[in-house]
C-alpha cells in the first residue's frame, strides 16, 4: 500500500513554504520562496498556485489527497475565507479556498496558521497522544491553538484560540488590540525587550548594556543567549516571562482542564529557565485537579510545522 | 408515541431536589428535602436512593430512561466519581455512579452542578440552538460550564469550566483557590457586598447606611433591590460587576469564539443594570470578530435548571 501523501501550504509575512508532505510527517519535496508581501494577494494566491503545480506533478496528480494553506489571519473555516490578516497588506476577505478548488480538483482547507501549528504537534510533535493541549507560539505576537477533545477546536466562525489576548491584568498596560494588561503585552518579542532594558538600572554589568545604543538589535533571542551564558539580567527576564505565561495559562488551564501546554516559538529554545518558572506558577496557582495534571511540554516541529500541520489538514479530512 | 421521561436529581449544600422529568422539560413529579450536609455522604446518598425509588415507583420503572445527578463539586466524569465536593463536609471520593448503577438497572450519570446548569440552558433555556457557549452562574462562588460544538465541554478528566477563577488582575486580592485576582475574588456574593461597603463614604446616604450595624443582611440580592429603586451607590456596585464580569468574559470570549454568554444565578435577576456594562465591555476589549459576534443573555431556567439539566444527561446518553 503506498503512503498516503498530501501538499502543505504556510504562507508568513516573510516566508512561504510549500511541501508535498507524506501522511508518516516526511517532507518528500519542498519550495521556499520571499512572500513579498507588499504585491498583494493576487501576486502571492498566484505564487501559491504556480508551486502547487509544481509540487502535483512531481509527484503524479492523482495520488495527492488535498491541499492544506495555512494563513496567517483570521479564518472563517467553513467557508474558508481568509480575513484581512494584519501582515499581509491589501488582503480583504479573500475566498481562498474556493480560487483553489476551482484550479485544482483535490480538497483544501484552509486554516489560521496558529492552529496549523497545534495540529502539527497533535499528528506528529508534543503532542502526539493528547486529546486536550493548548499550543502557543511566541513571537512578535502570541499565538495560540486549541486541541479539544481530540481535534481543532475552532469555535463560532474559526477566531479561537486567541491566547495572546487573555487579560492577566485589566490595569496594566494597553495592548495593541485595545485591551489592557493581555499576556502578549508583556511576552510578545518587543515587550520581553522593554522588560529586559527596564532592569538595566540594577544589572549595569550586563551584557546587554553593550547594545543599548541600538535598541533594535535587542532580541528574545539574544536575551536567551545571554542568559546561557549566565547575564543574570536576561537570566532574569525570562524567568520572569515564564511567571507571566505561567499567570495566563492558569487560567486557561482552570477553564479547560487541558492536560497539556505546547511552547513554540524562538524563545522556547530558551529551556529550562523559562519552561520551569511556567510549570511553577501554574502548580502554585492551578486549582489543584487540573494544576497537578497539566504538563508544559516544547514544541517539537520547530521550522517545519507550518508545512506538515497545513498537510494534516486534508489527511484528516480525507 | 409516549414522551421519553428519566430521573433529574439536584444535590445542592442546602437542598436536595429531584424530578421525574420529560424530555420536552416538563417536571412530572418532584420531590424536594433539605441536604442535612452534616450528615455527611451515606445518609445524602441514601436519601437520593429513596427519592429515585419513589420516582420510579410514580411512573413505572421500565420506562424511565436514566438518572443525572448534578452534584456541587468536580467530578471524574468518565468514572462517576465525585471528588471532595467543598460545602458537603465528609465526602472524599465517592463513586456515586456505581452505587447507583447497583441498585437501579439504569443508566446513571453524574455531572457538576454547574456543566448541568449549562445542559439545562442549551436544552429548553437561553442556549438552545446555540452550540459555543459558557453558563455562568453567579451565587457565593462563580461557577460555570462549557457547551463546545453543541456538547458539553468536559476536559481532559471532567474538571473544566472554572470561569470563577480566570484571573484579571494577577497583583489583585488573593483568591480563596489560592490564586489572586480571580474573578469569584470581586464577584462572589461577598465581595459584591464588600465592595458596596467601602463606597459607604462616598455615599453615605444610601439606603444600605441602615444595614451597616449588621453587614450580614447584606446581600446582593439587597443591593439588587436597592438598585431598583434608584439607589446610587447599589447602582454603582452593579455596574462595577458587570464591568468586572465582561474584563474576564473578554478573555475566554477571545480564547473560545463563543457566540453566547448565558448568566445564572439569584443577581442575574438584576436586570440590564447588570447585563449592559458586561455586553459593553466585551465589545471595547475583546478582538472585534469574536466581539461582535458573542451574545450576553440571562439564564432562563431558574430553579428548575437542576433536575431539568439533570435530566437531560439521561436523555442525551439514549
Amino acid at each position: 500500500m503506498s503512503t498516503r501523501v498530501a501538499i502543505g501550504v504556510d504562507l508568513g509575512g516573510t516566508n512561504l513554504k510549500m511541501a508535498l508532505v507524506s501522511e508518516n510527517g516526511d517532507i518528500l519535496f519542498e519550495i521556499r520562496k520571499d512572500t513579498h508581501p507588499e504585491r498583494g494577494p493576487d501576486f502571492i494566491l498566484t505564487e501559491i498556485e504556480k508551486g502547487v503545480a509544481t509540487l502535483l506533478q512531481k509527484n503524479g496528480a492523482s495520488s495527492v489527497l488535498g491541499i492544506g494553506i495555512g494563513v496567517p489571519g483570521t479564518v472563517f473555516f467553513e467557508k474558508g475565507i481568509v480575513s484581512y490578516p494584519p501582515n499581509l497588506p491589501g488582503w480583504k476577505e479573500e475566498p481562498v479556498r474556493d480560487r483553489f478548488q476551482g484550479k485544482f480538483e483535490i480538497p483544501v482547507i484552509v486554516e489560521n496558521d496558529a492552529n496549523v501549528a497545534a495540529l502539527a504537534e497533535k499528528a506528529h510533535g508534543a503532542g502526539k497522544g493528547f486529546n486536550h493541549f493548548l499550543c502557543i507560539t511566541l513571537g512578535t505576537g502570541v499565538g495560540g491553538g486549541l486541541i479539544l477533545n481530540g481535534k481543532l477546536y475552532h469555535g463560532a466562525v474559526g477566531a479561537a484560540g486567541e491566547f495572546g489576548h487573555t487579560t492577566i491584568n485589566f490595569q496594566g498596560p494597553q495592548c495593541n488590540c485595545g485591551n489592557y494588561g493581555c499576556i502578549e503585552r508583556y511576552v510578545g518579542a518587543q515587550y520581553i525587550v522593554e522588560r529586559a532594558l527596564q532592569k538595566l538600572g540594577r544589572y549595569p554589568d550586563s551584557l546587554l548594556k553593550d547594545y543599548t545604543g541600538d535598541p533594535d538589535s535587542i532580541s528574545p533571542k539574544l536575551i536567551s543567549e545571554f542568559a546561557q551564558k549566565e547575564d543574570p539580567l536576561s537570566q532574569e527576564t525570562l524567568r520572569e516571562t515564564g511567571e507571566l505565561l505561567g499567570i495566563a495559562l492558569t487560567s486557561v488551564v482552570n477553564l479547560l482542564n487541558l492536560e497539556l501546554i505546547v511552547i513554540a516559538g524562538g524563545i522556547s529554545n530558551a529551556g529550562e529557565i523559562l519552561f520551569e518558572p511556567i510549570r511553577q506558577k501554574i502548580k502554585a496557582l492551578a486549582l489543584p485537579l487540573p494544576g497537578s495534571l497539566v504538563r508544559v511540554a516544547k514544541a517539537k516541529m520547530g521550522d517545519r510545522s507550518g508545512v506538515i500541520g497545513a498537510a494534516q489538514l486534508a489527511f484528516e479530512k480525507n
